[in-house]
């Protein structure tokens, strides 16, 4: 089961004097996808390296690496509302997204054996879909 | 209200070959605040710039710098429990407390008139306070 | 004048056991102008913040953010040659790019003025070049 | 041989309009070791993912990857200059020694076999010297 949590995402969001140009509801699940898929990533990628044949698993540790840097720096960036530079924002996302897909794929070959890759295969699928979601929101702005 | 999301790192946690040195609860309850706080002071220093007079703002704004990339820091250290060396983890921490106690004295100061200072430094004093306890906990190994 | 350092990105790159299925030459250009550009956007915030009037530097201040962010990621997708994904590191080197151009013609604007940002402006002005000229390099596997 | 760059860390911190309570040689070497340290230990980590027997590097995987965010961190830290609260910057600097050391001592037991680790455990020792000068260095301010 996972955890329920509080975080004060949108809280910080709706206190912020700018508005952003994005579907307010796209980008608070883009956020939380990118936050837990981030931490997820990073613990794969550490789990496999403990794991009795890590050999195997070096594409799987490289994509959870790259994954985990750029849903971190997803987040950070859609947490700045001001002055946002719609291009750079959608840019980052979509490479998000690619990350997060390719680690969803590889994470998948490794599902059944291994509990931390299963879990992670759902969240980066989850990731990648809620940036695609952002990506293809029409801008309000 | 505070968002109730669902996060999968204590999952991840629990689906790794191996276990950490430290008390669990006060592992997760770390990591969590953390996780919660690295975002909120980038939102936070990013509202600051945006408001009417950011120069008042300029050691909040750096302050919330430091901390959201020391809080950042200490979620991949705390996610990753391969081969732990636990003064590195235990320096992290600290350093992790020190900055979000300092980030949430100055929040206060602005929190009167700022709604996103006034949850910062509430986020910031709960981490810091987490951040204390996993410190203070005595290690299991 | 900009100071000559000594450091050992090329040498971790030939020691690694793979090879990548970038242009050598390429990588090495984008890696350094990454990394030059990370710490540059870091400081240019930083001062702006410092200045007289910070409030007419909210972009500047945004931007450099985002460029920070997304420079210092390349700096650690590039860095790893393990089963690399082009798609990835091609999206991800595409955000960078997009990124360090908004940011340096941001940052000429104000040039004149403060030298930070004409530092900055002419750093991140080099980096979206190094990143274009890595992303159009013939992939050579 | 090591690569010899231009970075513009010294000229930025020049044109920055405040100063650090930081002796400004200490500091500018330290902010060197940690940028050249940072991708070091990228590196070190991803190449040991891709050797023959990663099984037996999983703790050198593990330092590598923490140093690398440690040393990551402290150069954003030192980079910045307004309103530096000295506590948080030397509770980060010393965070940082301790990782280093730990993993210079990881990799020096695999450099005679791999020279990533050779090159990676001579470069974390010389950012630990150099945040150790730093920390110990009397601060002006």
């Amino acid at each position: 089961m996972a955890q329920a949590t509080t975080h004060h995402g949108q809280q910080m969001l709706q206190a912020h004097p700018q508005r952003s140009a994005f579907d307010e509801r796209a980008l608070l699940d883009c956020l939380e996808a990118c936050l837990d898929c981030a931490q997820t990533c990073v613990s794969c990628a550490d789990a496999c390296s403990a794991e009795a044949d890590p050999k195997m698993l070096a594409k799987c540790i490289r994509l959870n690496n790259d994954c985990a840097d750029l849903c971190g720096v997803t987040v950070r960036i859609l947490m700045r509302r001001t002055a946002s530079d719609p291009s750079v924002v959608r840019a980052t996302v979509e490479a998000c997204a690619i990350a997060c897909a390719a680690c969803a794929a590889e994470c998948e070959h490794h599902g059944e054996h291994m509990e931390h890759c299963r879990i992670c295969a759902e969240v980066c699928r989850g990731c990648a879909e809620a940036c695609g979601r952002l990506g293809s929101a029409k801008a309000t702005a």
